[in-house]
């Protein structure tokens, strides 16, 4: 284990913490909150010193660096910009309870957008920048961030892959182009583009500056953070109806963009994750439409469409922002919304859940399956866009399904010592772990997670934390054999 | 494909149901319910003639005899069991619907125990019989039976080999002796062996000799099940501690008694599934106990220990009886009951459920996983009790659990157009699937699944046999590439 490497690494995130802070400071300075703009000063004091201190430990560090070592490195160093994250929430008092502190900027950092807090419009305006900020910052990954934008010299291709790959959603990561740091350079490029048009788009549509620079980065980044205890539904249509596709669009793998700007449409239009996709959140939003017109729940046809389409939208991409009660929806609705809770969005997003690709790819293997039982001497392989799926990516998919399963049910267990119901319990951890944020009765669209135990709010930072990692980061740092010296 | 063999197959088993329709058919007649008899005659009368009509079109089958031809035979041969052993509940008038009559009777064969009658206790006994008769045919498999006692001459053990797989449960079928029809055999002496100790047991507590034989040959198939509205409430102390002990014995892998039988108890001891099994069943009994004594839900220690041990007996056994309405227990309890419907009996047992030697072999694949993306250049092998696992059946373990995911979830979906509560259809999909019986909310343990409309009970008709056939001969026969002539 390269641990020098690792505390090099971490120096680095939590500099880059420190400095996405600042405007949630300076808006504090400026709005007279001064309690809250000291509480930011000193969590960045604090978070300074320790990064000087790592980085003092870590000099002369090894070369050698593998893919342990990433794995490790991103699962360490999202828990540790969580509990100094949560910092400022607890010191301005904000939010006095740490572990709702804690709770609160995992959430965002995971970009789930699950909340502890009843009234969200009680907290100062730096403070929900810098809870919003944190789903930008989670959304495209903070180690992706470094890699892009601060050179780290004289490393290696190996290197940044394995963090790369550590800290990226999806089966599978493709390098857009033949260098990794490149590779990240254009994801983020791609990302602040498509989050500066978002944030026009809702100034257009006359929303408040603060409230467009807060949905558009909370939509960025898959998370669900608002600003209003509404959460989207007292905005007007028009901006929902931009929430609405730019949720859409966040969800969708990156490296689509990248072709689509380099005029490759047709490998876009052929990709089978995107025809997943689109064709997935189709059915939902006409199958929702149609069950809501059928009990006759909104008004008109449009408002029908705008809602459905806006909750389909939340929930396929993992944002989870809500324009309506959709607890309140028939059963059938409901059940499907708890469906795409599951699927999530594509691989290579800023959105969560198990992914539409690998879901893809489970289908697929079922299919060999079978296909294998009947004709067992028949060698089969698997295509993904035409190319063979190597065996590997296969074993790993399986194996995520795997742990995907156990964690949701040994997390469920868990958190039912609280004695909510069992709706509750399950849609609170699936919706967690899928880094949704909101699920049905006890935490439905409306309410939020405050009446869980700290116990419970522990496991579901695990949760939050594993899902936006995809499991392994942060398996891997209970696994006896990672702490091995070899 | 050979579909004159499948022919075959099917026409015998036809013969073996109408058999096991006679006592049903002789109580009705001894107990002056006329209607009822001539229904079971008019039934056993349809099914011999469709037998021997099978039987004709069968003659001179080709020797051939491939593992899709078992899947597809055992598939086929549970369907048309179902769909002729409904047949007196329909003629008779007792269930006028037929749908319901098929729900009723596939809830038999498939060991699931749930029920779309109000009023258990207004059936005929000889109705009874039969519905608790199908358990008992249901839980060790009616071709195994076959292949147990009716001499089909000149077969090579391929063939045996291939029906015994796919009716079997578990992810390895082992042989005990190395002649497979000859392990058919010790399997069924063991299974009638110990409903017969059931029974004596059940009769030594003063239960009425018909209520014993019913409860005996439920509780020995794992089915559910009873003769009363109040299931086993209504009986002593005594004869719940009796079926507790028996649901646990019947969820053993037979193999365990076998090896017993032959003096290798120190085989038997070292099994990593029994020794799961039994933990499991401790660790839930146990904390189950400690929940329910913290808000004291049971005035004695003794009664709160005994429904729990009950309770967990029949979920983990997949049995599906009650004592108490465990719908009103707390929130933990109900989510351990909940969690314990997905794991299920041992493989090799009457049992459902997903089985605890699969769930063992997800954790140490899941395990592996974490140590190969680690440590990506060590081959690593899976071991059960002391062997190596094929890769084969790895990889057919994690195909289960697919298909168990993505079935369970579409079948949600499905059956969520009724417009249940989330729970009572999540625990509906659940409790079939895992061949339980009850599940919570709408469908507890003192309700039924009677309010669904016939498009979800044949839903749930699926997933029962699905469930009971371990899922791919089901599926195959849903698959293209099975028909297919090559």
């Amino acid at each position: 284990m390269n641990f020098r490497m690792i505390g090099r690494i971490i120096s680095y995130i939590l500099i880059v913490e420190a400095v996405f802070m600042l405007p949630g400071m300076l808006l504090c300075a400026i709005g007279g909150q001064s309690g809250s703009a000291y509480a930011f000063l000193i969590t960045i004091g604090i978070i300074l010193t320790a990064a000087c201190m790592l980085w003092l430990l870590s000099r002369k560090a090894p070369k050698g660096f593998y893919s342990r070592d990433g794995l490790i490195c991103v699962g360490f160093s999202w828990l540790i910009m969580s509990l100094f994250g949560a910092l400022p929430f607890t010191i301005s008092g904000e939010i006095p309870n740490y572990i709702d502190s804690v709770f609160e900027i995992a959430s965002g950092f995971s970009t789930t957008g699950a909340s502890i807090l009843n009234d969200v419009e009680a907290l100062s305006k730096g403070m929900l920048l810098w809870r919003s900020t944190s789903h930008w910052l989670g959304g495209m990954g903070v180690l992706v961030f470094l890699l892009a934008l601060v050179p780290i010299s004289g490393r290696n291709d190996g290197f940044t892959m394995h963090l790369l790959r550590a800290e990226s959603p999806g089966p599978d990561v493709g390098k857009l182009v033949p260098r990794m740091k490149q590779t990240a350079t254009i994801l983020y490029g791609l990302y602040i583009l498509l989050t500066v048009l978002d944030f026009i788009f809702l100034v257009i549509g006359k929303m408040p500056v603060f409230d467009a620079v807060c949905i558009a980065i909370g939509t960025a980044g898959t998370g669900g953070f608002g600003v209003l205890n509404s959460s989207i539904g007292g905005y007007s249509p028009y901006i929902q109806v931009v929430c609405t596709v730019f949720m859409f669009l966040f969800g969708v793998n990156f490296s689509c963009y990248y072709l689509l700007f380099r005029g490759k449409i047709k490998n876009v239009l052929k990709d089978e994750e995107l025809r997943w996709y689109l064709s997935i959140a189709f059915f939902s939003i006409a199958a929702i439409t149609v069950n809501l017109l059928l009990v006759d729940f909104y008004p008109t046809f449009g408002e029908t469409l705008r809602h459905s389409a806006f909750q389909v939208g939340s929930l396929l991409s993992s944002t989870g922002f809500s324009t309506t009660d959709f607890d309140l929806w028939p059963a059938f609705s409901k059940a499907l919304l708890f469906s795409l809770m599951f699927i999530g969005a594509s691989a290579g997003s800023t959105g969560g859940g198990f992914k539409v690709g690998r879901t893809l790819l489970i289908l697929k293997i079922l299919r060999r399956n079978v296909r294998q039982v009947l004709y067992p001497n028949k060698v089969q392989a698997i295509r993904m866009n035409g190319t063979v799926v190597d065996e590997t990516v296969l074993r790993n998919t399986n194996a995520y399904l795997c742990a995907y399963v156990m964690i949701l049910l040994i997390s469920f267990l868990m958190i039912s010592v609280d004695g909510f119901s069992t709706t509750t319990n399950i849609t609170a951890v699936v919706s967690c772990f899928n880094n949704m944020g909101p699920g049905l009765e006890g935490i439905g669209p409306t309410l939020n997670y405050s009446g869980y135990s700290a116990f419970s709010k522990i496991v579901l930072i695990f949760d939050m934390l594993a899902g936006r990692l995809e499991i392994f980061p942060i398996l891997v740092l209970f696994s006896r054999s990672a702490w091995k010296r070899r």
